[in-house]
């Protein structure tokens, strides 16, 4: 039996001593996937009222510097897996209309690698993170497109490059080798043991190019998958010296209405972290291995799956350019969760040294665009920007986390609030905290020890995003719906070093202290 | 001991109620491969005289009308597994000759898919099979493939399709994957482990692009092999959900001059039938599917694979363009064995879905020409001809066969006479019967029950290929040497629904109630 | 404790009836890899003072002559392993640079096959060894090589070779199946399960065009890789009937500045040969084969594989065209440990039926080239030159040697003096030795039976590569610093068939009876 309070209470602990690590920029990725309309009528879309000289929508590129993303993930995603980088590039009136099986569409490839760097450029201080095809191809191909990418001239390939308008190389630093190709739905999907083999040969000789390449190797498509676990210690049993990267893909929904479970998201994720960091750990330990391999969680998001949005077009003869596909429409209590989940994130900055949101605009994304028409910021858009902004070249400070319990279907009891604070460059200290309760707010205190307080202690700021409507949603129509609030119930006391809060049921909230 | 009586004796009953399966008429397939003069002064001969203007021989299409062949697999056969289906499109004049490592020969490539589509257009009623090639190459390239013939247009292979003249796609619904990959004759042959692994993906990959695709993966290339059985295993465990048939191979010819075991060759295709069935029963078991995988028989017939004519061409320099090869005449023993076959093919109706009569013109084959002569028909024609008109559409009757036994070195005693009834989509019943005794003709009594009798009983009538020359052959010269006869004992007792008849030692016979 | 008395000795019994083997003249085969200079301004240098129409320095081909090496091993070697043929074809101003990850240098493909086959057509009397591509590439590559290079005329490849010069087809009898495939450090290396899988299906392929190809195997790639003998059981289990050698690689060092040891190299290449021929036999044995496979040792030489000269280029930038790379410089010891080496491959002539020096000039050579200037003979120049000339077309005899040990950190006691006989087809009779000892001049006795007397034993002369200096070299500007001296330490009993010679410490003789 759980009693509901009036009232839950959570209290989060923090001294400027006790670190969990240095939050790596690339925590704050994206992901741009030659899918629906992520990349055409999204990013792309010559002729729109705002767009420049190079087809690129400039409200797009205003929203994507607000929001805060750094490493881009390119171009995919299920697409990759049977994409021709050649195909990307050179004059666009000879760039051929290829089929796409990931998602039943037909690709145009005006955009491919030039495009993407060169919007990369634009948006500033953005970084490219490339998937080579180790679906329907292989090793020869992946070495071309390195080559081609990142020689600075003097080859067959490379000079290509140049006569196709890019004089410097791309300088590439972060590759992804296939995608999720433990999954039956990938073309070229392989079994651990020949994926690992092929990802051996791809990563040696890809070093063998360029030595300080960070590679990516696919880790389980889901932490559900059968083969979970299993698949992380043969690949990297095999790949292990080769890499610097697993990756982790997770996406969250509720299952028949279990919202309370739903909220709960984070717990999940975390055991994800951990489970692969034991992964990781037992390899390095069996092969005395002296290299570090980290963890990119190179897709993550709320997903509604199995909403007819995601769903394919069907039909031998039916494979639209840039269809409507996956285009969920985000409720408060969605960028909860998803606020939950960048908490998540931040409390294993140890292990994860990457992630990229999936994905940036249109496509279960944060920006939202209309071909034509406006561009909006969905309601998962404040806690991406914000975690952005204040947690960008800080420090995680280890939290000592003591919460009232909710019960879920699904994870048992579970904290009610989940919070983790970042340390910033400037001493200044940031929380940022949800309360998981469907119907019952939460006393949340904050207390920090002396040393960050003789710093940042002076003034606190915190912004909620909550809505009495958890399913209220940002659109079209109303595009500032849902935007987060200065929380009123701020109670400071500057000697003891402590914040005392309210947070709302199903609500998101960061608080400041400078 | 074994005696033998003045007159062997059998008797076969069916009643409507019992049935084996309707008759696919896949069932009456054959086999078009770059082989010899199959498709070159076969099918194909600019400048015979009546060679139409695309090159097709006339005589040759009308006696493929006549035989009743239906689906045409193509191009190969061990061919396949070092072609490059674009070889084979585009202008004539920019083919490429390659070498046939298969075969021993230069491919001209002047007959590709466009020139197989039309022809089987011409020849009207057929359907086309397609075989990928997974000796030399993968996935990539079979769904190159796939989308030239099957996508309606709109991307860079299926516009190039229809700039080749072929505005609509071919929209080709069964699909070979490979041939005979577990043969060390093959090229490119593989482990059971290794092309499980590829086939997995490669269906996956083609239904992907097109879900309805029927998908035939490869079994054993013979009975024989020392791997059959734990290959099929092997390859329907990482394959099963994917594909709808598994393939079987099965050629047949006197050794050291045992004819008795020879006449008694669809003993050995029957227990084939059965095995396959057997590990496709318990694959489907063991992996709790709901999926059903029948046998695509594509290639089966009488061949002489020892003999001279069979072997390929040798040295360096010698790589003749559609040589003889292949050109067995067939005897009426010959013919006898062939009519047991499909009979055995037609009592396995429930778990035999296709089959292919290997090949259809002048390579192991039911029809022969000259080039810039004559077209003829082989003493094998006849049985598949009648059958495939009788059976065609109909459905096979639980056939309750007893037969006096013959006795052979290889199997045994075995069934002397062995039978087969189709009930016609008109109420008509047909009776498929030979008698494998070299020396001894058998009464047979057919008795049909009283329902099929309402409606099939009224006249009959009785076709019989015999020679007392059991060597005896039609050739260029003696086209119509072997033809099939009435059979003039025929004895018929309506109300009982009994027809006697006398089958000669070694002879095919074919009786027609209606 | 090993006392070292002031004169070592060693008596060598070599009998008429007792052969080895007869000499494969493919024991003197060496190898040109696109490495360094060794191509380019080595035996390619458009411009020398020397050079021909064709861009061959006329001086290095002299050279090439004197030496008298047979097969020649090209295009690798790593270098191989992500080459394609088809950019060293065809007109030169339209061959692709391209990157070689092997040697971190730009490939200009300014010399390609057709350069390889005419050049050796100037050298004369040599044989071309040709290695596919097994790293990047597979079955189809292979096999378009092979067509290219063989197929006299008629198909697309061999058009091509005839346009591009050729008229008639290459003929090139040895091929090497990919190269070093077990090293960590090759383009796409394999697992002996995947390479064996592999490396059949290209022997099998390759064969069906051309059934006399003798194909080279790849065993492990030294004798100290951790998956040496198991490489080899596996690879061979898959391969066996379809391959004619499997490769030996070994090169030798001082390390630590242990100069025994490394003056008894000769005995870990005699280990090495009779391990790999008891994984032959065994494999043999097992599969029950009729067939017979023999060692192509063929990359073998001294190697200072630790010196800053052996260190490719770095940096994503730095990819020179034929830099100085593996220019080692011989001494005199270096030239001693050589013969000890050619006098082991000999010794072991019934299982080593071919060999390649590594590499033929500038690489790791015993020719030197300075572009635009002189070439000119490394102290092992001598060794090699002498004993190809005086062993080509004999009959190594059963050695009965028994000489003084000398004692060595890595391989305990070992002969002091190695030696071994050859008949020439003239009845000549030709002692190669060595004395390994560092200071310690060695009594040498040969005693040759009867039958060779009564053909051989008129006349002997003895030459000798010593020098007081053991580190003495010949360099550009002393090019004969260190040439073979008769030694006239020669006493000759013809009656008895005794010769007796002082073998000085650290030194190579030949000695010639007739």
């Amino acid at each position: 039996m759980t009693r509901t309070p009036s009232m839950n209470s959570a209290q989060l602990i923090v001294d400027n001593d006790f670190e969990v690590a240095k939050v790596n920029k690339r925590l704050f990725g994206s992901f741009v996937e030659h899918l629906g309309r992520c990349v055409y009528t999204g990013i792309y879309e010559p002729g729109h009222p705002t767009a420049d000289v190079d087809g690129f929508r400039q409200d797009v590129i205003d929203l994507v510097r607000e929001l805060g993303a750094t490493t881009i993930r390119y171009p995919g995603g299920n697409f990759v897996s049977g994409y021709r980088w050649e195909d990307g590039v050179g004059p666009k009136d000879q760039r051929p209309r290829r089929l796409d099986m990931a998602w039943h569409s037909t690709e145009t490839n005006q955009f491919g690698l030039h495009e993407m760097a060169r919007w990369l450029d634009k948006v500033g201080g953005n970084e490219l993170m490339e998937a080579v095809n180790l679906g329907t191809r292989g090793l020869e191909d992946a070495m071309d497109l390195l080559e081609y990418a990142n020689i600075p001239g003097g080859t067959k390939l490379s000079e290509e490059r140049r006569a196709n308008g890019a004089d410097k190389p791309f300088d590439i630093r972060m590759w992804c080798l296939g995608n999720e190709m433990d999954g039956p739905w990938q073309l070229g999907h392989k079994s651990a043991e020949d994926y690992g083999t092929l990802v051996s040969s791809v990563a040696a000789g890809m070093r063998q190019m360029d030595p300080d390449l960070e590679l990516v190797v696919c880790g389980s498509s889901s932490h559900g998958m059968p083969t979970f676990g299993a698949w992380e210690e043969t690949v990297l049993s095999k790949a292990y010296d080769l890499v610097d990267f697993v990756s982790c893909h997770a996406y969250y929904q509720p299952h028949d209405g279990d919202m309370a479970s739903f909220l709960a998201s984070g717990v999940d994720m975390d055991g994800f972290i951990k489970d692969v960091a034991a992964t990781i750990d037992a390899t390095k330990a069996r092969l005395k291995s002296k290299h570090d391999v980290f963890i990119s969680f190179d897709e993550w998001n709320v997903w509604y799956s199995d909403a007819e949005a995601s769903r394919n077009p069907e039909g031998i003869g039916n494979w639209p350019v840039a269809p409507h596909l996956l285009e969920d429409v985000y409720s408060v209590a969605d960028a909860v969760v998803f606020g939950d989940l960048m908490i998540t994130l931040l409390k294993n900055a140890d292990r994860v040294h990457a992630a990229s949101l999936a994905q940036l605009v249109n496509v279960i994304a944060p920006i939202m665009t209309e071909p034509g028409g406006p561009a909006w910021r969905q309601t998962t858009f404040y806690p991406f920007s914000i975690t952005a902004r204040l947690a960008k070249g800080g420090t995680v400070l280890e939290p000592k986390l003591s919460s009232s319990q909710v019960s879920t279907p699904k994870y048992g009891d579970v904290d009610g609030v989940n919070a983790v604070a970042v340390r910033g460059a400037d001493g200044s200290v940031s929380v940022f905290a949800v309360n998981r309760s469907l119907d019952t707010p939460a006393e949340f205190e904050v207390r920090i020890g002396e040393d960050l307080r003789s710093k940042a202690g002076l003034t606190v700021e915190a912004q909620t995003l909550h809505d009495d409507d958890i399913n209220a949603k940002n659109t079209r129509d109303a595009q500032n719906r849902v935007t987060p609030q200065a929380n009123d119930t701020v109670e400071f006391d500057a000697q003891s070093g402590t914040v005392k809060l309210t947070l709302p049921a199903v609500s998101w909230t960061a608080i400041y202290m400078k």
